[in-house]
């Protein structure tokens, strides 16, 4: 099997930001491409590599997960994130986290867990101190444009607003999938508001037998329609290509949509799918002598 | 449309607490069941009659919810629930909460709120009290029993174990369905563990297109196989009963699952089904002219 990632920084419409910045953004997600397929490329886990991804991506501030995350109306930041492995089935989830620099990480010692596959808060928190996870001082986390932002709602007293989430599946070469997401959540938002991106079956979902699914959009419209595992049922049940499946979901399959989803999905086999219903979808694929990043619609990304 | 309301009290294994109380637990189901069907009867909403079930089952003691809820390895009690109306697909819920009296009813109030489907910890608990819901001081959710389980556990340096949630699903006569779910957790888990019954889509799911499900058992087994939103599938795509359907997904649909679960499912026409692999699910169902409880297996309840 020839390893494949593939990732996204968050679907959504286009903003003064992303235009300003469209280079840096493209460097961000080849840089996480290139991570992650390293270890792909020398026999690794598509575990590893999703994690090695959203990694890379929570330290990058342009994302909204880990460094560079939104800021609740408290201007805290609170973080969410899921990791699973499409071979054994299991999972590991953290909701609203604060100082723990990979959220991702803390999801991933908690994967092999009995008895726990999802921690919040404080208890979250404990057990990353526990397991030795890399812990930042909260100042760490805020970006200079998070800040502006933040402080922009202060003034305009806007309501919560705007999402942002990374994500990556993969195919290893011993054709076992993963999936991971990680998220800062939505601007000036509550606190407290725990993401769709830690919840298993919604924003996060892999299975061998099926696919694995990362999502981004909506957090509220993602759970209504529990984007991730509908994916996976639409490919379980039909048979019909990953690419026609995502797109039934996140088009609207005999029902009205109102807000913004996006996916990336992919097999056992290799094939994949993006998918988005917005302007926009940060998103790239390496795979064997081929990389490429997109962020725009129009841009041909099932060749 | 016949009004109808299933309710659970949790499904698992045997044991002397259960079979030495079996009239107090049938006594209990029946009160939720009768304070539910009143609702219905007087043309109120099934999402008003799911709340209101689980809200009785949440006063019982008897029931690891509310009061009565299991307590964490430090001898707390943290709650988690969740609730979806079938009709809007709107839904509400919380996690790992403290000192609310009816994590039901804070869920149901989150259900309306824009940018917020989901609340933990601390969020959800100042949420609680901006929005008045009744507030109880600690030791008011520990019953007897949980303490006595608790030092046993401490005694015997035991492993987290044990599970128990409480659920209902209803059809009200405008042909709209709603589930509830909520949990105490599990006996002696890690602070912060948050639990599949207040996942959307995992421990509870309601869509007039096709059911109404809230889920027991084994949380992390329940999370992997996606539970609710995997009924829902095998419903939507089989066509075939619910009874059918949720018996393929619960007793492994081609897949070995080690561990427990348990589901009652309801549709928009009335039909409707309990579903467990277990010795025992604690579960009753109320509609014109006929209500009964149940325990233990074989004890037919799809009549």
């Amino acid at each position: 099997m020839k390893p494949i990632i593939l990732i996204h920084g968050g679907a959504g419409p286009n903003s003064d930001f992303i235009r300003n910045n469209i280079e840096a953004y493209k460097c961000g997600l080849r840089d996480a491409l290139a991570t992650a397929y390293r270890i792909l490329e020398s026999n690794g886990s598509a575990l590893d590599a999703v994690e090695a991804a959203v990694r890379n991506l929570e330290d990058n501030p342009l994302f909204n997960s880990g460094r560079g995350s939104a800021l609740t109306e408290e201007g805290r930041v609170e973080m969410c994130a899921s990791i699973m492995d499409g071979n054994s089935k299991e999972s590991g989830a953290v909701a609203i986290v604060t100082g723990v620099r990979h959220p991702i990480s803390l999801a991933r010692k908690i994967l092999h867990e009995k008895n726990t596959a999802y921690l919040g808060a404080h208890g979250a928190e404990k057990f990353a101190e526990r397991v030795g996870i890399e812990l930042k001082p909260d100042e760490w986390f805020i970006s200079h444009y998070q800040k502006e932002v933040f402080d922009k709602n202060i003034r305009e007293q806007k309501e919560a607003s705007g999402h942002g989430t990374v994500g990556a599946v993969a195919v290893d070469m011993f054709g076992n999938i993963a999936a991971a997401t990680s998220t800062g959540g939505l601007d000036f938002c509550r606190s407290g508001r725990i993401a769709d991106s830690s919840m298993i079956g919604v924003g996060c979902y892999a299975d061998n037998k099926t696919c694995a699914v990362s999502c981004t959009g909506d957090g509220e419209l993602i759970m209504k329609t529990v984007l991730g595992h509908s994916i996976v049922s639409e490919v379980k049940y039909t048979g019909l290509s990953l690419s026609i499946c995502a797109d039934h979901i996140i088009h609207g399959d005999n029902e009205e949509l109102e807000g913004d989803l996006g996916a990336i999905v992919i097999n056992a086999s290799g094939d994949y799918a993006f998918s988005f219903n917005t302007e926009r979808m940060h998103r790239g694929i390496q795979r064997e002598g081929f990389m490429e990043v997109y962020i725009y619609q129009k841009e041909n990304t099932n060749e």
